[in-house]
């Protein structure tokens, strides 16, 4: 009987994910108007208001739908309902909601919003699940701030020091641990916010792709089976600056003509490799940066992402290399340094059966591949079993305003989250 | 007993001239510390309070000297001492006291100095000049605010329009008619900034070398015979901001990677010639500057300069050329915007010869050169009989901190200007 009446709320909760498409949609535009702007960007960096503000309403919603809610040490949003059986670990999902400068209002979010849609149809159909089940707001995903993604997920495995907090800087000079000592946490305190190994049962997240892959086979959901490795280097160039009228070419020492080497050495390496392997000089500083000075200091940065490790670990040491005799033959002084890397990491097998079964029983087209973007499930796969479910990105729009998921395809995820979870608890 | 009374005057400028040295470094210090920075760096932009003091300074100077000081229309600083025979045009010299961002306490603010010190001398030695005396302080001469150059000798030679002055922004949106009513100025009286053709009888300007020749040389005067030609354009690439993990190579269209392929067009492109043409890039921007996404937009600015006017127009549509085809094969939309240009401009071959007879009196190693830069003496050119005089800038250093002129160096500079000057009014 008490099984039975747990069968009519999962297919109640199937029922209402499903006709969630509208509800979705209005979630988008309420939590995109947290550090949004008037042309449909969103700029919600970590530990600042915004970032705070969209935990605030995520977690309003989800005391709303019967969850508790707390903060976690480090300013990760954590809530939870407990399960029936005692002593089972709860079953995780959730994802992150700050965003970079200037992007859009899925990426994360979406993840969080088909999370908290969730809550709330679990809290209507009065569903008990036999775990716990445990959303998780992840603080500071993107790097965009401090340098350095998925801090949170980090702090959650034990992989964020107190003193790592006071190495990790801003642009304006602010230390991760003034910006927490800002929002009220304590950076001596981050070691509190780790979960035990059997904390959890299983955790799993859903994300927007950000490329094109789904779309253009026209399928629904991607379940990601390995992460790219990522290394972001930064790479300082320092030539002499000099008036652009006053110095003959053959006495200059140019450092953007040295960037501009570096930059397509970057591009060039790898397009090497039919795929998997992509190389990005997304950020790059001029000093003095004036029209009629020969630039003398240009700062860059790389990002080198592979799915393969040591592909990625070979396209490092050859960009070094590059960057050396590049700055040797131009007589530029350069520095390379790795500021943050993470390997690639294959997601758990038996986690993404779950959602492989979920995905037949919604009958939607679906198909396994690998994410060249990183994400907190790539951090928490280190310590804990992990899926990650991926929806439509339109045009393969990411991290900018014209981001765009479909609340219909939205619908389709939670669906298909829902009976993931489902199956889980019931085994 | 008159011309007599005058030559010893004379004699007692020069003699106080090459002993100026220790008022010269004292001046460049006072000077240097107005828009100044802790270590070294001056900035005094056009238009701005640091460029109205360093006027304001200088016109102290020169109103104790004894000259009639006003600014005129445009916010040019311009000093006058009368002479003794009526109805002869002022011997007119000068420079400009504005600086790029992070430039140097040299540049236009020796040749300043010089002309002030000069005044300063001709005041203690009672000397009367047949033709008056004209200094002037040139507003706007770099081009790092406003984009264009020589703003304040465009105005006296009648090129400059009020309504150009409403189409020049700065960096901050900010036009140049705006910028002149904070200062008190209207820009609708521009154009009686203007000089009458028979305004002024010879303009000398003194200003550093801005290279390495006459260091090289051992030399203490350059002459200058033409000055460079320059073509400043914008070039706006479009590409398309995708993140940098999700986004394979071949779906790309990075602007930041077609603008490295421009920076080494134009050095390719500038480096043909073995000599008298540079090209620059020396600002650029990249939208959204984030380094996990693929640069949708970069604006950079190209600096192209030649001796030659014809090698120079045809620099000019090669980078044009240049930057469609790069546009073209990488899918990005180019814009190129020709913001400033100006020809090659030959000195007057009469006004210079004035400048050698005193060069050999004085009996200093000079040569004859060409100038890469731009000078406003190149726009008073265009109208009024100009010859300008280099004095050597230590390792070449221009527009930045570590520009130098060995006071004693100025002091050559100053005793050649007063001989010049000596000789243009004794005819």
């Amino acid at each position: 009987m008490k099984v039975a009446r747990t069968e009519q709320a999962w297919r109640d909760v199937f029922a209402a994910a499903d006709g969630s498409a509208s509800e979705l949609g209005q979630m988008v535009n309420t939590l995109g108007a947290i550090g949004g702007g008037a042309n449909g960007e969103v700029s919600r960096l970590a530990f600042m208001p915004a970032e705070r503000a969209a935990h605030a309403l995520v977690g309003g919603w989800l005391a709303e739908a019967g969850f508790e809610v707390r903060a976690d040490t480090f300013g990760n949003l954590i809530a939870e309902r407990p399960g029936t059986v005692a002593g089972l670990a709860p079953i995780a999902f959730g994802s992150h909601a700050d965003s970079v400068p200037n992007g859009g209002r899925f990426d994360g979010a979406a993840g969080v919003l088909v999370a908290t849609r969730l809550a709330q149809l679990v809290g209507k159909a009065n569903l008990r699940t036999q775990h716990p089940l445990r959303i998780v707001v992840f603080a500071n995903e993107e790097g965009a701030r401090f340098g350095e993604p998925c801090l949170g997920s980090k702090a959650v495995i034990g992989d964020l020091t107190p003193e790592a907090a006071e190495v990790l800087v801003d642009a304006d000079g602010v230390t991760l641990a003034a910006a927490m000592v800002a929002l009220g946490f304590d950076s001596a305190r981050i070691p509190e916010a780790r979960w035990r190994r059997d904390e959890i049962d299983v955790f799993f997240e859903v994300h927007v792709e950000q490329g094109r892959v789904l779309e253009t086979r026209g399928l629904d959901i991607g379940l990601v089976d390995v992460v790219a490795g990522s290394a972001r280097i930064r790479v300082e160039l320092r030539g002499r600056s000099d008036h652009s009228g006053g110095t003959p070419m053959s006495l200059r020492r140019d450092a953007l003509v040295g960037a501009a080497e570096v930059i397509l050495l970057i591009e060039r390496q790898a397009r090497r490799y039919p795929s998997g392997s992509v190389g990005t000089v997304g950020r790059l500083q001029v000093h003095p940066n004036n029209i009629t000075t020969v630039p003398g200091a240009v700062t860059l940065y790389l990002d080198i992402r592979d799915v393969d490790a040591l592909r990625r670990e070979e396209s490092v040491v050859l960009a070094r290399e590059g960057v050396e005799q590049i700055a040797r033959g131009r007589g530029l002084a350069a520095e390379f340094t790795v500021i943050a890397h993470t390997p690639p990491v294959h997601l758990w097998a038996w986690a993404r059966e779950f959602m492989k079964a979920a995905c037949r029983q919604v009958a939607v087209g679906w198909r396994v591949m690998p994410s060249g973007a990183g994400h907190d499930a790539q951090i928490l796969a280190h310590t804990f079993p992990t899926a990650m479910l991926f929806v439509p990105s339109r045009d393969g729009a990411s991290h900018v305003p014209a981001e765009w998921t479909d609340p219909s395809q939205l619908a389709v995820g939670l669906h298909v989250l829902a009976r993931a979870i489902a199956l889980a608890d019931s085994r």
